[in-house]
């Protein structure tokens, strides 16, 4: 049986920055599945698999076929119950969702604004014109407006992760003593940034920062093969 | 055995307000356990239990005297493992530390800004100057200050409240169907607000309006039987 993650790449086929391939890649190597990793530029998405979605990341496991970040962990932990657990028990689950909402909407939303003409720039061409052309409409400003003044927003960032920085105090994981998707929903967001943007955005000797350290270090530093930008 | 939880009290004994001692208290109703309240003014609060600490709220338990929400949550769960559970397991109890850091730094650290002037009206006399005192000194402004303006800093709690819109979009509670420590902790900053404040503070008809209500009914509408200030 042939298993793939579709995730998105940019110029560079090897440095692969979507937070939410990110997050689904380090739950499935946190199920210890063998998998294939086929990288997909933005406007080649839409073909991979029309009838599942039209979104990265998408998982072919076998006859079935995943789209969404979200979905594929919940497939897995209900299609390979064996492996280690993505939420430890129903509860984790519940609340793994509350994380992933959170990472969203307080973290990447805010983040989103700080590196996202250096997203752009690492696209292939065709990619770049898409991207553009879609983020400054969802913006309403050139991708060179959003970004501006990028280092005096540095702060809402660190504030947006005080949350984990309390947290960390009583424990090294959002899933305790080890990793459960929730720390992975906020890895994705973060690994996206520390791939795409030389932006220094997490600030040193935090406990957010090291715990990110730790993150970068599981399974064998998966994550940590990916030079970080600039 | 007698089961005694020590919650904070304004002017009016009735009218619990402090956010930490509403979590240990659907905690409680939660586990379905009887007890009794005691409730003390902020001054007589270091002679409760100065062992075991000296903020409310403190759960006597028997031979148990217990301080801090978070160590009751934990206190109950492991105590009273055949009662419902509070966390939904490992995973639940990991990321429920999260969701109580979150509660805290990015919406009760907002809220407090907008309704510390009102908090001190309710108290009694002797409270007041203690809580002024305090207060004053930890913000560096008068409580008038800190509240000053503050319809305009009602959108900074909208905002904060966005993880819980989107993630209500999939479920009805943190804890998913039924509502688990998570909701506790956001339901007790909320409560606080609601208790104190004649300020609006829950955008009307937004899944998080509903959510609160949903947390109102909860133990025959046991925190909904205290009326809502203003």
């Amino acid at each position: 049986m042939t298993r793939i993650l579709y995730e998105l790449c940019g110029n560079d086929a090897e440095r692969p920055f979507s937070p939410f391939c990110w997050r689904a890649k380090m739950a499935i190597l946190h199920k210890g599945l063998e998998f294939e990793i086929a990288p997909r530029p933005f406007t080649e998405i839409a073909d991979i698999a029309p009838e599942a979605g039209k979104t990265v990341p998408i998982l072919v496991d076998g006859e079935r076929t995943i789209c969404d970040s979200w979905a594929i962990a919940e497939y897995l932990e209900d299609s390979y119950p064996d492996r280690p657990s993505l939420f430890g028990g129903a509860g984790g689950r519940a609340a793994a969702k509350f994380v992933d909402s959170w990472a969203n909407a307080s973290v990447s939303a805010l983040l989103v604004r700080l590196i996202v003409k250096d997203v752009h720039d690492i696209l292939a061409p065709a990619d770049q014109a898409y991207f553009r052309q879609t983020r400054e409409a969802r913006f309403g400003q050139t991708l060179e407006e959003v970004q501006h003044d990028r280092e005096a927003r540095v702060a809402e960032i660190a504030k947006a992760l005080v949350p984990m920085n309390i947290m960390l105090r009583s424990q090294p994981f959002i899933g305790g003593n080890n990793p459960l998707y929730g720390d992975y929903s906020l890895f994705g967001t973060l690994q996206w940034a520390r791939v795409s943007s030389p932006l220094k955005l997490i600030e040193a000797d935090t406990p957010v920062a090291d715990w990110f350290e730790r993150c970068l270090d599981l399974f064998d530093g998966s994550a940590r093969r990916i030079p970080a930008a600039g």
